[in-house]
């Protein structure tokens, strides 16, 4: 299969970066991933400037393939490479601040930013969202500037780990006792018969799916606070859910070994997946490319 | 010049990782410099024990390069090749978690993890030393593992950056009013005659040039106490200096454009360098490998 690295087409088993790039020793890129459906991309540029958004907050030089003409048409190339045209599939790209001698400081402008983009096959985890997911809570430890898309997931990755040592499919981050998010999703929660979830601050991701179904949520009725719910709500939940672009819209049913309210998957987070899902289709049905 | 990479010595321009290593994707490891001074490491098995504990917490398997021999053998084989078997030299190794398919949670148990070496050239910034430096206070923004020196380090580089867009050397992290290292060396305080510093939590990396630097403070019978210092602290200070693998004893004597006490490098902070120099080229001379 190929990826795309730095403005060509390659094959991704050989595919590398220098030792010295920035993202290898600091930390130092952003990325996205995107949901592609009939190789069409879901909500392309939503996740397009939230890329760009992050670039632009680290001051990395933006490359051509954040234009949406270069960046659809390198997508297109990659997913045909892969035979990824029909079906699920999810298409990855990262961007880091180059390569240069090792030093904290930003190095000499016109540095090249590296451009990496691979896209995989997908399965949703459709059967487990029938019956509904386990997680458990794990203490927020990230920076505080969550809201960038970068790729320090140190934190994120050892959440998850822990999750999934404990037979659990996400790992919900408490930062002093207000819930912020997940280890790569967003929270929702339904109290009160209000949909619950922590506003955009630098706190959590602004994720593209929590807003796709937030306004799904509104067009339908249910009432919606972006007020972040505290841990101590977390027992007295009518439903749990976690949003994301790979989960879509995934209902918690244990928490911490714990049934959440009734311990299956609730009304409204049937209806916002069924709702959101039908959506997401015919976003990527009606506007098929190739 | 050569880099030490994966069991294997290789020319360093062409040193590559693959794209989906997860240090590369995720930030996903462990970093520690050494200070080289005659091909001789200083403190060498401090710096190891340190990378060891962030392995350990990391839980990422440590790799043979890690025992202090295979360690030895390796380094003074690189500061060989690039003729740095005398004078100034840093030698930089990197571990992260190996290559995998991307996924947060950890990859398949024997995922080898990749190890990288780089020796370099060192230039100590005496003349900088003699005059003092000059640094600014940004928001700790970090993470809530600081004590692990893994390669999460956007937020440093971001801090560093803003120092040298304001003329500055160094900047300084105050979290919620207290105040915890620089971006990449620990901040030691003179207030009212007593060495302050910040303790060594999960805020601040425990440093070994601060560990030294203590030490020899204790043994000169300078009062040192570890309780971190205010930010409002800082405008009352009788010195002010950072302490590191690279910047050794550094006075600081402007913070944020104001002068620091006199403004000039303060006798304790000289009196410390002098005695930690003396330390560190004594332990190089003595022991002297090659």
């Amino acid at each position: 299969m190929l990826c795309y690295l730095n403005g060509k087409l390659v094959d991704r088993t050989g595919a590398v970066v220098a030792v010295e790039d920035r993202g290898f020793v600091f930390g130092d890129g952003v990325y996205e991933v995107w949901r592609v459906v009939n190789g069409r991309l879901f909500e392309m540029e939503r996740h397009l400037d939230r890329l760009v958004f992050g670039l632009r907050e680290l001051r990395i030089a933006a490359p051509d393939i954040v234009q949406p003409d270069v960046f659809t048409s390198v997508a297109e190339q990659l997913l045909a490479s892969g035979g990824l045209q029909d079906g699920e599939a999810t298409l990855y790209l990262e961007i880091t601040r180059g390569v240069a001698p090792r030093a904290h400081a930003f190095p000499a402008a016109g540095t090249a930013p590296t451009v990496f983009m691979m896209a995989n096959r997908f399965v949703p985890p459709n059967e487990v969202r029938t019956r509904g997911a386990a997680a458990i809570t794990v203490e927020d430890i990230r920076w505080l500037r969550c809201d960038i898309k970068t790729i320090q997931l140190l934190p994120n990755v050892l959440a998850k780990q822990a999750a999934a040592e404990r037979g659990a499919m996400e790992a919900i981050m408490v930062r002093h006792g207000i819930v912020t998010e997940g280890s790569h999703a967003n929270v929702i929660g339904v109290l009160d018969g209000i949909i619950r979830t922590h506003p955009t601050t630098n706190l959590i991701l602004p994720g593209v799916t929590r807003a796709v179904v937030l306004d799904i949520a509104r067009r339908l009725g249910i009432p919606v606070s972006e007020t972040a719910l505290q841990e101590r709500d977390l027992s007295r939940l009518e439903e749990l859910f976690i949003v994301g672009t790979t989960g879509d819209v995934m209902p918690i049913v244990r928490l911490n070994d714990q049934p959440v309210a009734s311990g299956r998957p609730g009304p409204i987070a049937r209806q916002l997946y069924s709702e959101f899902r039908a959506h997401m289709d015919a976003c990527c049905g009606v506007a098929r490319v190739a």
